[in-house]
């Protein structure tokens, strides 16, 4: 059994963490870790986790944390997790990082989009984890480098489309909608139920911090540096992100040539769903799950090609993912614990 | 492995039990039915089980199904159910009927709230599948007939109260509230998306069917007949039950001793959280399990307890408690394919 | 003209307030405070309001205040009322008061459930305000308690009944069900987006502090001491609130009758809609308006009448009836500014 | 007193109709007709409007209507409408239709998209009912083609950009988001609560009916032919249409220039409310309001502007517009009735 810890792990996607692992055959959970709700019991803070989860909340520092730990999951915010991320390595722990902090490669372009990075000799190690598109480099990382829930919908909605050139990269225009649990779990007036509830609206425009992130990506599909629009918006349900790209065609298409292509590339991954042509994705359709759920349009008056990608932001685009990645890095079978299907309705 | 059949896989019932049963370890769904979506893949119609069933739904009648089956789940509604379950029980097909028709033990009651019973010379073999009050009947059973949701909820919320005689049977009053999945998945204007969100009614006063079958348990458990008012109530979510239960206590009591009274209940009882004294029970943290969650109060001013339960209408309300059954029928673990956490948020 | 203000104004309660102000014929809006606003633009704060309101919040003294207003609304917490209110009718503006903090008419009672009580001396002269019952001395009121949502829906729901000793006072139970906005707009982890949507239970039991106002205006209706047991609930909903109530009848009746009577009560009440018999309300079709609609069932079985209320807890539950309140005081028709539809769907 | 009749009330456009109406000052209901629920109640089957509007819905044929009333509101489907507007025009109505048959000036623009159109004569007649666009024909006209709801958010977020030549028509793409309602009141099980409810999806692609519409008031905006892709998805709320709208500049802006621009385009605009510079719209501040807010994002990154409209799909998206229109073509305040703040929240 493998000896798991989760740091930072009372808000969503650390309930989430906990909801994956506390039954994942292979692991066993050994430490969770919040400063604000250390002492108390897991089940009291979440009481969904009664019955599954028998552990208390602590306030360990990172180096005692590698003593008790194989892999340690990593779940505050950026800025923290570079700040406790090098002990942990030190101490032989490998970790999944669900932060920021290790996703952009490029230093410069970090600190212009956050701050100052403190540990910048670990960029060129970590690994950016999305299985789909560097299995081989994930399963041997000491740091994996979990991505964002933006990010992941938009690489696999674009990632056929590129790697063939089949797009013009100047064209892209991504705008992405996502569930409020992505907004975190902290008391803010622009989170509570009344500001959400039948409300929609964009934010973060122009300078959402996930663009270089998701532009990074592209460029390295692309084979060429890719600057994109990119515009997420809030939606009023608990989980789910949906997103609509748009592209120009670098030449004549058919739909059916492009559906056979993202048919192809995804063939043999267990957790993308290329949808049957003519059906359109539905968050509903993956919640509490580790599925991508994509579909294909193909606007000919235009000549353009429309991509939508669903994801639930909580599972894919982070406590799943980050379970399949720990599932890689530990030499288990990549999908074990993460084959429940969603929960519909 | 057993086989095992879904007639009438198409509504929310359905659907949920195929996604408990996908995934189950010891049994193969070999046959799942529907009359209106015959001929289609079940994930056409569920893109949430593209993955994880790759099944067609057929239109079999019961005698042939008979031959493909151990045990057949009917979720067809009432009077449908009592229509082809002779014929499954003769062919030698064990059944967990989740209509109404085998509920109610007596023939008279059953016609005086349902209709015309077409099969009445089963009722005395049928057995009510709650296990937490009827476990050994049900091990053994031909035909359970699976309790409904609001009778679940409020069964073993005053269970504890009525076996030990501390409420007065006659000052019962249970105020309940089901999301909206309770309501199928026919296409009626009451059931429209602007119709129910933001909205909250009571519904079907005062003469609920639930009522009798209700009354049917607790008068069992308090030794003589109990006649109660029951107010069902639509809650704008998807999922979930809330039953709050009201009953003048027949002597003082301490919370101290009424929750005591409750943990040591339902200590064995894997399925039922009693909480934490002080905590009230929330729907969403019991949303996709088959979890049970009961809180107490008493009130001292006038002498009543209160008992607070919560389910998911669809899991512990429905397709969880079927395959809990199914699980005792078939002398498996009575929790196997039914431990996942709850998914919050 | 006359001159009002709003003190408060940044809260839930406050900005409906300002929405049925705005448009109000025969006042005008002079001053609006917050505390925590000041100085921001009432748009900036609420975008709603951007062209019906043209003010900026400030954070004026009461003395001051008194110079510019012949009418102030005080929406501020309770405690916080009764520090300022004094100064405002020592002045010489008349109040409409909110909070609760001059509802209770018993100081002890108040102090017993709330905290010290600071200007015991205008408990006896103030006056509650809820118009369908004391409608006569609220025109003349120096000083006007505005209900609380929960009790003037059960208040109405039951005062037919309480008037004409139909009911056993010591049978009365009310399980009540609110939206949201009813918790108001503080930053708190319990009132988060993702904490409410798809969950719904009780809260505040066995001892919320709506149930001495409760049961104050029972008691004066039934002309005895009524104790009751009362269950709040919170919807995920922003706005609604439905009281589900149940007696026991003294003596038997029929639906008819009781239809009648609450028929002939109401009559004349223009913000009180008894619905055709076999109806029940729904807190969608009162949204945004100052109605409270009431439906009726007799439970035959049991003996037991149910009498459901359903009100917008934001408008007949606080800002609209405390504009109901300023319309007596001011001898303008009562109905002034507050006869626009409920907004539905 | 103005004489109205609402043809086909008994839908959600319907409805809102109602309730503007039921308030108007200067016009007066005589006759709301609905196929299937003639001899009903109006509050019986809208109970939101008891108190408001003592009708019966009726089934009349459009001569006789043409007796009673000066002005008809057609919320019947498309293909109804042009069956009706002929006779009801020749017998002396003006008419407001609120379907498609009448939006698109070119027919076989208009059959390539719906189908055979029977009253082709009328085309050159109706005006297209954008006050904001086309004020000075819609009063004198006899016909009225009241807009989509989606083509009035785009038109007013991107006329004062073509109006000025400042983005290329080439590159316009339109992301649009609405709320449950626009699916209408049919009893389908795509628009049940529990299909609607948590989820979200883009629908109709790549070709939903609107496009045209949309294209022919950009087209006429730029003096040249616009072609776009347009991408509408379905928003779990009641109410609102989000447009979210991309095009490259023709050169380089400032946002304090693109600002100006909107401001001073719509500073007459009584229901225009161009946002202060750095807000974003929500369509919780519009709902149950006639406005429409728009926000304004500037890309530097890749030269694109982006323009954010938020409108209440029923009000400005429909029946607001309509009364906006018809107060228009009978010479009233444009404002009459429309201006009651959005509801919030």
């Amino acid at each position: 059994m493998h000896r798991i810890a989760v740091v930072g792990a009372s808000g969503y996607t650390g309930v989430e963490l906990l909801r994956l692992l506390a039954r994942h055959p292979d692991t066993r959970l050994v430490s969770v870790t919040s400063r604000q709700s250390a002492g108390q019991a897991v089940s009291e803070v979440f009481p969904s986790l009664q019955g599954s989860l028998d552990l208390v909340f602590e306030d360990v520092d990172p180096a005692r944390l590698a003593d008790l730990a194989d892999l340690v999951f990593t779940a505050v915010p950026h800025q923290a997790a570079m700040g406790m991320i090098p002990t942990l390595l030190d101490a032989g722990c490998r970790v999944v990082d669900l932060s920021a902090d290790f996703r952009i490669s490029d230093r410069t372009v970090y600190e212009a989009w956050y701050q100052e990075h403190t540990a910048p000799e670990l960029l060129a190690e970590s690994v950016y984890g999305l299985p789909e598109l560097f299995r081989n480099q994930i399963s041997s990382a000491r740091l994996v480098a979990n991505p964002g829930c933006y990010p992941t919908s938009v690489a696999l909605a674009l990632a056929p489309l590129l790697e063939n050139r089949l797009i013009d990269p100047a064209t892209i225009i991504v705008d992405s909608k996502s569930g409020t649990s992505g907004a975190g779990r902290a008391a803010k007036v622009d989170s509570l139920y009344c500001e959400v509830n039948e409300g929609f609206k964009a934010y973060g425009l122009p300078r959402h911090r996930h663009t270089p992130e998701i532009e990074q990506t592209l460029s390295r599909l692309a084979g060429r540096e890719v600057t994109i629009s990119f515009t997420p918006h809030l939606l009023p349900v608990n989980r789910g992100i949906l997103s609509t790209c748009y592209a120009n065609l670098t030449g004549p298409q058919s739909l059916d040539a492009l559906h056979a292509l993202f048919r192809q590339r995804y063939a043999a991954e267990p957790f993308v769903r290329v949808l049957p042509q003519g059906r359109l994705p539905n968050i509903s359709q993956v919640a509490g799950s580790n599925y991508c759920d994509i579909g294909l349009a193909l606007d000919e008056r235009t000549g353009r090609v429309i991509v939508l990608a669903a994801i639930d932001n909580l599972v894919k685009g982070a406590a799943g993912q980050a379970v399949q990645n720990m599932n890689l890095m530990l030499a288990l079978p990549e999908t074990e614990g993460l084959l429940a299907p969603p929960v519909f309705p």
